[in-house]
């Protein structure tokens, strides 16, 4: 019943940070990373991978940054089936600062990036893959790229060495003849790579989207527990490992610590489906005004919002 | 873009009052009448029609019975498009209790039964169409159904006059598929009958479950403010009304009462996307178990629900 090839890859930290700016304590992070080597995911991106004169550690945490350091106080010497992923922002990271794959604990790095830097982020993924990582790319706001510049990247990406691709939702307003409809395009344009799927939940469709990009033949999952990540937050894993039928997959680890770590954190962080964040998704924006808008004390006023945002009735 | 033929129908008060036994304010279900009406909502349940004799009305709401004076109260006249529906279950309503339909402020009267329990729903269905109402049968917890007796039942309705059959998620443990095959199953066994899709949101997905019924032609589509009602919850009426592009509906009168009401009650009543709901779901199981759990001491030790519901790991 199940697809041996499938590969599911929590994020809870890395795509849970933009809400936190990374300031997650080490028990944390060593409680996700417990719970995804417990519960048999293939994945976990602990953060991204960032040049220190990028950012100020005064403002974000560790894992920003993803020193071989913080890393080995973490995971020790990863002696396991986990595979551990950064993922890099174009201009955010030096050549010169990231180690060679036998040098490092991270297997994989993921390149980010708009259309328009494609062919930075094709650059920086054949620098990673020369240095031994597992390498994918994954276009962020493809939903609002248009059809001539979305067909030249991807003719760009098929003559690449790169072997992964992902159909990344980053407004959450995609459903799922848009995923079908992206997923069978991508497949079309780049005969033999893989792909992935990032939804965000911001119609409350992450979970579906991601279930119709398995039905479509995608291979890489991202999911994190109980949904955390930015806005609306994204796919869940719990809910993807309970529908996934591989038994190599368990949910009890996975449950226990999203009771201890997870769902404690819902006190502080105002992620997960919320009306403001349905509004920029219904209207396929970038979520940030909503962010702004929950970070402000007229956070419920959610008629003004909308009414701020569009003059839709 | 949009289809005609869609109905959407708000059961906030209906479902929602499974979770407070009906004890709604007069406040709280004018709002939302009020905002059914402005955002262009075709129909709104407004609770159940039974018996006095059935439920004791120092427990239970004004909601659970739809007295003709209760309705008034908050409707007038009901000159408005807005059409108002009760549901029925079986054994909870007397016949001679109906009035006829042109003495009642009710549109439609929906029989809720189990599929052992089809006869008598053709039964009281019938006697409420001979009354002058729009009626539907609604086949609740059909996820548990086997093979056998839904085929039978579905020939029964076929039979039938009941021109409308709902199919009802009541566990929240569908998925796109399983909608896809019971709505084209469906559709088969009663060629003419206009199908209905009622979803719950154990695994988040009851808005995709009600996107794949609009594409297998259902037309009969049930939704409540941001999801209000048992358990999980149910597909959320300000998405759907986001989603579909009929420009009869308004958004922002929804928003409104969300603001209002809705969100408010969240303070009070734990409906919505939970780990015991989820767990239930999975499992094809009735939420009653994850409702008692949710209601105890213990509602955020998950792990301890999932030991107690299975010894899946």
């Amino acid at each position: 019943m199940y697809r041996k090839e499938i590969k599911v890859l929590d994020c809870t930290v890395r795509d849970g940070g933009l809400m936190n700016n990374w300031q997650f304590s080490d028990d944390f992070v060593r409680s996700v990373y417990n719970a995804c080597v417990e519960a048999g995911v293939d994945y976990m991106e602990i953060g991204y991978l960032s040049s220190e004169k990028a950012f100020d550690r005064n403002v974000v945490g560790p894992w920003k940054f993803c020193k071989d350091e913080d890393l080995r106080r973490i995971v020790g010497d990863n002696n396991t089936s986990l595979k551990l992923s950064a993922m890099a922002d174009i201009g955010r990271i030096d050549l010169e600062d990231i180690p060679m794959a036998s040098e490092s604990l991270l297997d994989m790095i993921r390149v980010a990036c708009y259309v328009h830097q494609v062919d930075k982020a094709i650059e920086l993924a054949h620098h990673c893959m020369d240095k031994g990582y597992e390498v994918s790319i994954n276009l962020m706001a493809v939903s609002t790229v248009n059809e001539r510049d979305l067909d030249e990247a991807l003719a760009d990406i098929a003559k690449s060495r790169v072997p992964i691709f992902y159909a990344v939702d980053s407004y959450g307003s995609m459903y799922n003849e848009t995923v079908q409809h992206l997923v069978r395009k991508y497949k079309a344009a780049m005969p033999g790579k893989e792909i992935g799927i990032h939804a965000h939940n911001n119609m409350q469709l992450a979970m579906a989207n991601t279930i119709t990009a398995i039905q479509e033949g995608c291979t890489y999952l991202d999911a994190t527990l109980l949904g955390l990540g930015r806005g609306a937050g994204n796919c869940h894993l719990e809910i993807l490992v309970a529908f996934l039928k591989n038994p190599k997959y368990r949910l009890l680890p996975l449950l226990q610590t999203i009771q201890d770590h997870i769902h404690p954190l819902q006190k502080d962080i105002d992620w997960g489906y919320h009306i403001p964040y349905l509004v920029t998704g219904a209207l396929n924006e970038h979520p940030r005004s909503a962010m702004k808008w929950m970070d402000s004390e007229r956070k419920n006023d959610f008629v003004a919002f909308m009414k701020e945002m569009h003059d839709y009735q």
